[in-house]
């Protein structure tokens, strides 16, 4: 059924009369629902409970929702992104059709993610810190504990006896403790005897004088060399990472990362925001990213054999946007002018009221961010790689579903946020893809025959490009003289790979029979310019924070690049686009996931605590969309690989070689 | 169905096989359950919806819960309270019944609980205490904001936004807010174009120094003379109360009252504890007292017009069990052998948390207690009645269902609890009942024909008679020469009244005529000896007091009795039966509700509130169960009035005239 013969269809009478949904898949029985006049079509696929992505969170902007509608009565609210071959057979975005009648819907095969997550690389490298001296660096304690026992002379209460114990023994003149923990105090206390050991959080540096929360009471006393569990935590936009840690030691016991639930709502932290402002919506995202980290913290307990009620701390990072999300405060705020986020520091709460799954009092501690677009992942981030401890200038850059970037060192930190766009996530370009199975992650192309070589993910057929591929490719058809220096394809040249596509000049990369999908895979003049414009953000950020400060780009000391996506880039490809600016490769140093590794040190040591909150307060944040010189630095970041080549010699040199 | 004709039930197999019970009343239509074979009926009729009693907990002791099973196979565990004819009529007690086959169940019409509660009477004479003075007293702030609102230029987040405003506008150092408090903050500030009125729990003697917590926040300026919403609640064993209070003016808008819906689960404290003791049985009783709560708190706000969630404190007070209860906090450990509760002295705790439907993060105080049987009842009723300022000694007592005393001055208190029993609430009498309608209240007995005139609550014929009357009774009989001192019915005496009975003499007040229920209203032997333990325990009581510190009992300055039992007493009587001492009249002050009055007063005023605090640290408790002289000090008051007729010079003279 085409959308041009929905006439044939006697119309329904429109009232509020309930409609009969029927959804049919390749991958399942048959699903109906009913629901009134007016309901949207993926609103109808969630209540019949069957799973149609949005990964731009509904706003019919992706197109990845399309169904074909066999037969029924609905309307269109956008057409956008369907052709009008698609429209003919009936197809239609979910998120932008209305039900007006009957309809019988056919669900496309939802691809299905797979993963290539980096776990057991980065696994290898992680140490604890050189002299981590537990009690002298732990917030938590654990503690014995023996009490007399009472008697008809001595009927003090059990919570008084507890705090009379932790007076005497311990020291510590004041506690606190939780009503569920009183509920459990009796009959842990006489399980016991009378001997308990207490987890206890407590201010490392005062410890006796402050007052002391009770995070665990077990009975009996429990060895005091085995682990004490903590947990760190990174919420990406698009990977979730969590390590398993003993406190004691500081040894890490288990790395394990999973793609963030909230994906199905939406690719970007924009979709994010727009999906959770919707009824129920932020609900609907709180719970996706919990049962991320709590199958996470599943999978991390069962490695180590240990059960999750034994976690007693969590430091939890991510961009501002994810601890929203997380904490089910609102984020609309960050989406609009001016930019503004509920919070950027929140407090210390139990692990209950957050959700995660672990020990109901464990002290969940959510490291400070510094705006709507640098999270806390950035203050870790930053703690990670040392710049707040250099004497020398240095650039930090994240580069993940956004780019954020900081310049400085021990004495001064500016930063600022590139809504660089996911391009290099491989959305936004036509055979884009994520960096799994199947994604082209390397190429190189012949400058006299412009036939290209590329290396793809699992080593089988391509099915399409990730973001070290599209890196490449796009500098690679610049050194070879493909793209010109506005990007342009240039026509004359004598291959056939060059040719007019809908949308001007484009590059097939591999043709339809090399590839998995049985479709050619090209470069177009779209992708291109959705890449030049991703690259010349982040390049704009670094030159605007650098003259905000009067300091040379090209002089600092290090680059350090956080963020999984900075492991698989080839750094002269980057410096050949105008990605990174042009200096020594030596300076370059690639950290990994420097924001999960930050939340693992401020875990494992008060005193990194108070330098995260101590970078959050000392980063000036400059506001790009409000700066004059941030359009300017843009549009000459629109060249390859910049308008200015004096600031990119190392390329010079190469083009001046090639031609 | 009788048990003497069960065997000519086929017996049915003992298996886990389920069997259908049916329920049958008139008040309702029948309700039937399956049940595996081994449960017990009272769990059966709970699962089924039926309401059945359990005043004594289900311990088989008050016989409440008898039904009469008409059909089926059912095995007693005991038949204590169940005579002969009723076993043979197949009565049974469903809290002692073993399900064993398919049954049908007649469940007795349930008597309606009916009320005479002493909200009128009180109300007339609350007063704000003299010079209440709410800026400094109150330890709740209502302050207005203004912030600066966001811009490009100021891209702080909303909650430094808030702090800064309070530091700026108010001088708060630091301030804290709970997780869903966030969640609406954003939606707040705006909705007020950045104006917010903040309702805050600070330290009234160091408001600015201290960390402010804010309660609610509202959108706009709200008027600053409106009233700001407070309940004083004392949880009674039997009884429930709650005043409302606008905490700027201290003016009390509204009393109520109710029976604590616990009473369906037992009558006293022990039933109540064991009963909780049983699987959900916490739980239930939990949610027994907070829907009585939040019923009560639902009459006083439609009086007031108020929405429950302007409430922003609450004050508590109630015996230990019930603030255990109350709390979900396990108080079984207060029933057993040395005593102990789980907490003295609950933390400040959100509504939300306890469970109360006011504003959710409005302050809930329990006030502190002292040990398992003298709680912030009597420290609450300790600072109503004044004693913890009086220069000379003064004796405080509350008569509930308990019986706890205070003997002390400004410089000292020493406190115990007589375990009474309820005997005074009416149960333990064969004729008792509580004060409700129906109940003789009052007794005067002809000395020459031993012919009785009583007065009925409410003036109808008599059902029953509640505690005054029996007191009254008590001491009638004995001046009237019907009871000797041992309390033994003399039946030599010129009167149809005095009879045997099948536990002794009894006295006949009412014949079956004139009564409500067509049978005779007796006192019998075994009804005085509980009511003579139930007075010598009292009296032993502060026998044991007064010697443990040296002073003599009659020597005190006043007695300050306060439960609402004592507005009703006639002390002339109560000390003609030995339950009060024998002083001049004047001395005795009738308090009423004192409970409910010190919860209202430390609700008001932070001072009041640490005043409780040091009355309860200051109070010696005596734990009488341990006390070697107080076996013998209640073998002595085991006479009417007591032993030693010295200590009577009063009741002498009065039997002196009479004989």
């Amino acid at each position: 059924m085409g959308w041009d013969i929905q006439s044939d269809v006697p119309p329904q009478p429109i009232s509020m009369a309930t409609h009969t949904i029927i959804f049919i898949s390749a991958e399942a029985k048959p699903k109906s629902v009913q629901v009134p006049t007016g309901t949207l079509l993926a609103d109808a696929a969630r209540q019949a409970g069957v799973e149609i992505g949005q990964p731009c969170g509904g706003q019919g902007r992706c197109g990845r929702c399309a169904v074909q509608v066999t037969q029924g009565n609905v309307r269109l609210r956008s057409t956008l992104r369907l052709s009008n071959e698609a429209l003919e057979q009936g197809y239609a975005l979910a998120c932008q059709t209305i039900i007006e009648g009957d309809t019988t819907v056919l669900v496309p095969e939802q691809e299905k993610i797979e993963r290539r997550l980096t776990t057991d690389r980065v696994a290898a490298e992680v140490r604890p810190p050189v002299g981590y001296d537990y009690p002298h660096s732990q917030s938590v304690r654990r503690i014995h504990l023996s009490l007399d026992p009472p008697s008809m002379d001595d009927q003090t209460d059990d919570w008084s006896r507890l705090q009379t114990a932790l007076r005497a023994q311990v020291g510590f003149e004041t506690s606190e403790i939780s009503l569920p923990l009183l509920q459990s105090l009796p009959a842990t206390l006489r399980a016991g005897e009378w001997r308990v050991t207490a987890i206890l959080a407590i201010h490392p540096e005062r410890p006796t004088a402050s007052s002391a929360r009770i995070i665990t009471l077990q009975p009996g006393h429990i060895d005091e060399y085995s682990p004490l569990w903590g947990i760190a935590i990174d919420i990406g936009t698009t990977t979730v990472s969590l390590w398993l840690v003993d406190l004691i030691s500081g040894k890490v016991h288990a790395q394990v990362a999973e793609y963030n639930g909230q994906i199905a709502r939406g690719e970007d932290v924009i979709s994010r925001i727009m999906f959770s402002s919707k009824a129920n919506g932020a609900e609907e995202m709180r719970t996706r990213v919990l049962e991320t980290i709590n199958g996470l913290l599943d999978t991390a307990c069962k490695r180590v054999q240990i059960d999750a009620g034994e976690i007693i701390k969590a430091t939890v990072v991510g961009n501002s946007t994810m601890i929203h999300l997380l904490l089910g405060i609102p984020a609309e705020n960050i989406r609009l002018t001016p930019f503004i986020t509920t919070i950027n520091q929140p407090p210390l709460l139990p692990a209950r009221e957050v959700g995660l799954a672990i020990a109901p009092d464990a002290c969940v501690d959510c490291l400070p961010g510094v705006a709507s677009y640098v999270g806390a992942d950035i203050t870790a981030g930053v703690l990670a790689s040392g710049q707040n401890r250099l004497e020398e200038v240095a650039l930090f850059l994240d580069v993940g579903t956004n780019g954020e970037i900081v310049l400085g060192s021990r004495d001064w930190l500016v930063t600022c946020a590139c809504s660089a766009g996911p391009a290099f996530e491989g959305a936004g370009v036509r055979n884009g893809m994520r960096a799994t199975t199947g994604a082209i992650e390397d190429v190189w192309i012949n400058s006299e025959t412009y036939e290209p070589v590329f290396r793809v993910i699992g080593g089988g057929k391509p099915k399409g490009i990730c973001g070290s591929g599209l890196i490449a490719l796009l500098a690679e058809m610049f050194v070879a003289g493909i793209l010109d220096k506005a990007g342009s394809v240039k026509r004359d040249l004598p291959t056939r790979r060059i040719r007019e596509g809908n949308h001007g000049g484009e590059y097939v990369i591999a043709w339809a029979d090399e590839t998995e999908t049985g479709e050619d895979i090209v470069l177009s003049r779209v992708d291109v310019d959705n890449l030049m414009r991703a690259k010349a953000a982040i390049y704009a950020g670094f030159s605007v924070l650098a003259e905000q400060v009067g300091f040379i780009l090209e002089d600092v000391h290090k680059v350090l690049i956080g963020g999984s996506f900075g492991k698989y880039i080839n750094v002269e490809k980057a410096v050949q686009i105008g990605l990174l600016p042009d200096i020594p490769w030596e300076r370059f140093d690639f950290l990994g996931n420097t924001a999960v590794r930050g939340a693992y040190q401020a875990l494992l040591d008060w005193r990194e605590r108070e330098r995260v909150k101590q970078i959050a307060s000392q980063m000036t944040y400059i506001e790009l969309s409000a700066d004059n010189t941030f359009y300017e630095a843009f549009m000459s970041a629109m060249f390859l690989p910049h308008t200015d080549l004096g600031r990119f010699p190392s390329v010079s040199a190469v083009l001046n070689k090639s031609t």
